[in-house]
């Protein structure tokens, strides 16, 4: 047989398959995508701006030495007949497990094998949301990341979104400061999962331990699972007293999922990796283990996280390793302060900073974008306008407090030009 | 409000949460991990047995120390602050995606803003999936790769399997030695999404320029989607005349999208490296961009390839590199032969080894599984049974050349003195 079609004018060639409806309903491009491309929209008109980005939370601290030398080493090996290695188990080095389960979960009862290593918490929600299907229900944090929200409609959780932006069939949990960021759950509907952040980005409220309690008696009482996602776990200050995982509460090893990165607590933003736990007691309701269906998952989607990447995860989890990443913390942690106190001697209403790389910042009764975009052309400041987290943070803007100390001291300088 | 509820028996307890139904329809574990199982076992059974892996298709020799230099120096970057790189674009560094299109795909006009790096091919064929989502209708080759048939059972588009192990809706195109292993189209059903593997996993063949004429004329008559898998591109001899890429045939830009790895090119099994081609031409029936939504789909659902691997894998394709990895393959094509050469001297019949690294073993009326066991049993040998690529690979056994020499030539000793 001969190619006998002719090859029709490119421009009007289409297939017959059709769209995939649910990715019709997705808001037009992800939240941090598109704040990539005002940015360079911003460029373009003011080729000659210093714009300084305090938007996406893209770490730009040097990773400590004792990290990089871990990996460098890990890669010049792979020319080694000896230090070669393939495939590795799909959910990642038993070494790196164990370290994670003892020493990020120290004293929580995680074992190595309920820890199962990823690219980072954001591809693990997506893969977490495949493992849940079409058929359930979910609840979120209004505002929150967006990923969890998005890759819900992918899968078809979801009716189609309302012109205030909420998307039939999800449970919006309003966390706002009139109730401490914690919604009033004795008003949240029932969902099969509940999607939970803390510290909660954008707003950087970290949930206390009682609210936590709440959060996994509800879940009990509902028979629902719980995915906390902890990934700025590492900015909690200690005197806070909140809890770093959802493992610190007892009952959660039945209904909670916790995910977590190296992004944020190491600078493995480019590098790429993170880890789910998914506890052995965690059941779905015919008594199958959640774990093995996340396994068959990670085996079928997945083919585990760059050896390399998980060589310098190892490092991190090191004494030194852990000493030099927590100094490059406090250089984010001192930032976010002086982000605060800028805002707050301008008279605003801040919260968040204390126990998160993100500042929230209120600009009432203004629409976040209008916000965003003045803030964007009079300082040449990229921040992230808060409902870009969900329609409950219209009136904010996040602002994030990676950069170096230098530019972020001047972008506190333009703001304070500009809002005073 | 205080934690009330009391913890039942961990043993006991189970959430409300439905499992999703599509993780029940998939069958018990997918094939490379339960080979992983069979492997175990073994060990168990025989401690010092000297096993050797000819199963899983893992990578063993070094990878060239072009390649990780690049990737150590890259790593030792980020310590400085100059060198330091957060987030990458999602979709992969431009001089990459550059890289791809402008040598691999050498004189096909494929545009770098057309290329998506990724983490490996089985993930990309996941995100496609997810993609299309769960109205499509699929067509697989029988056998083949499993990764496109679980992913698409997860994600809805089948019914249950049947005793034979096809799933309700999925068209099987029996490829096997008494069709030249390419389907009789005129009898295949259109579907929306066809996956095709060439030089085929688990087969071996290399499909002919004719053949995948045919293939591509077939989805334009239908106004169906190619998904070429050219993850073994690299292993197809210059004198076979077959073509490395689908966009080799007319007419192919608007109808086919193309994943290809550097895994089995580069030795990055454990590195994870790989990308997919999605063509400006490639549309829905509604007219929309196919490269829109998957861009969309990289966005939300990933979040970039590690930073380190793709410089290893920019370092792959300069000159030095290319020519480097080219030796490495050579040692597998070598193995490849020696195997042909071992199971023809032993009166069998074989396919593949030419244009791959797989060689196809028949063994007439017997179930493979219970081959696999065989061989394993007495040789110590691990392959794969072809009935783990589908119904069409029953009476096959998978052979794969990677490995050392060495272990190659005493693997082949020892099935001479088993099969004789």
């Amino acid at each position: 047989m001969r190619l006998t079609c002719t090859i029709s004018d490119p421009a009007s060639w289409r297939t017959s398959v059709l769209r995939n409806p649910n990715m019709e309903k997705l808001k037009k491009g992800y939240l941090f995508p598109e704040i990539g491309i005002k940015h360079e929209e911003h460029l373009k008109k003011y080729p000659h701006a210093k714009v300084i980005s305090l938007g996406i939370g893209d770490t730009t601290e040097p990773i400590p030495k004792i990290v990089t030398s871990a990996m460098a080493e890990y890669a010049l090996a792979l020319s080694t007949p000896e230090g070669y290695q393939g495939y590795g188990p799909e959910k990642g080095h038993k070494n790196l497990r164990k370290a994670i389960a003892d020493k990020v979960y120290s004293g929580m009862g995680i074992k190595e094998s309920e820890v199962f290593i990823s690219d980072g918490a954001q591809c693990d929600i997506a893969r977490l949301q495949m493992l849940f299907g079409s058929n359930v229900t979910i609840a979120v944090q209004d505002p929150t990341f967006p990923g969890y929200v998005d890759n819900g409609v992918i899968m078809g959780q979801t009716g189609k979104a309302d012109d205030g932006g909420k998307y039939a069939g999800i449970e919006y949990m309003r966390c706002a400061p009139e109730n401490a960021f914690f919604p009033d759950l004795s008003r949240v509907r029932r969902t099969d999962v509940i999607f939970f952040c803390s510290p909660n980005n954008p707003t950087g409220h970290v949930a206390s331990r009682e609210q936590l309690r709440q959060l996994v008696d509800f879940a009990r009482r509902n028979g629902s699972i719980v995915v906390f996602d902890s990934a700025y776990s590492s900015y909690v200050s200690a005197c806070s007293g909140a809890p770093r995982s959802i493992y610190e509460i007892p009952g959660a090893r039945e209904v909670a999922i916790e995910v977590s990165s190296f992004s944020k607590f190491a600078g493995f933003t480019g590098v790429r990796l993170g880890w789910a736990v998914v506890p052995d007691e965690l059941l779905y309701s015919d008594g199958s283990p959640v774990a093995r269906d996340f396994d068959r998952i990670v085996c079928t989607c997945f083919n585990g996280a760059s050896s390399i990447a998980q060589a310098g995860g190892l490092a991190c989890l090191s004494e030194e390793g852990s000493a030099a990443i927590q100094g490059v913390i406090g250089v984010y942690k001192e930032n976010a302060r002086v982000l605060v106190e800028t805002f707050e001697s301008l008279g605003k209403e801040v919260h968040g900073g204390a126990n998160s790389p993100y500042v929230w910042v209120r600009f009432p009764g203004r629409r976040s974008w209008d916000v965003f975009a003045e803030i964007l052309e009079k300082t040449h400041v990229i921040t992230v306008p808060g409902s870009g987290f969900g329609p409950g943070g219209e009136g904010f803007i996040r602002v994030s407090a990676f950069g170096s100390k230098d530019r972020v001291l001047e972008a506190c300088e333009r703001l304070k030009s500009f809002l005073a």
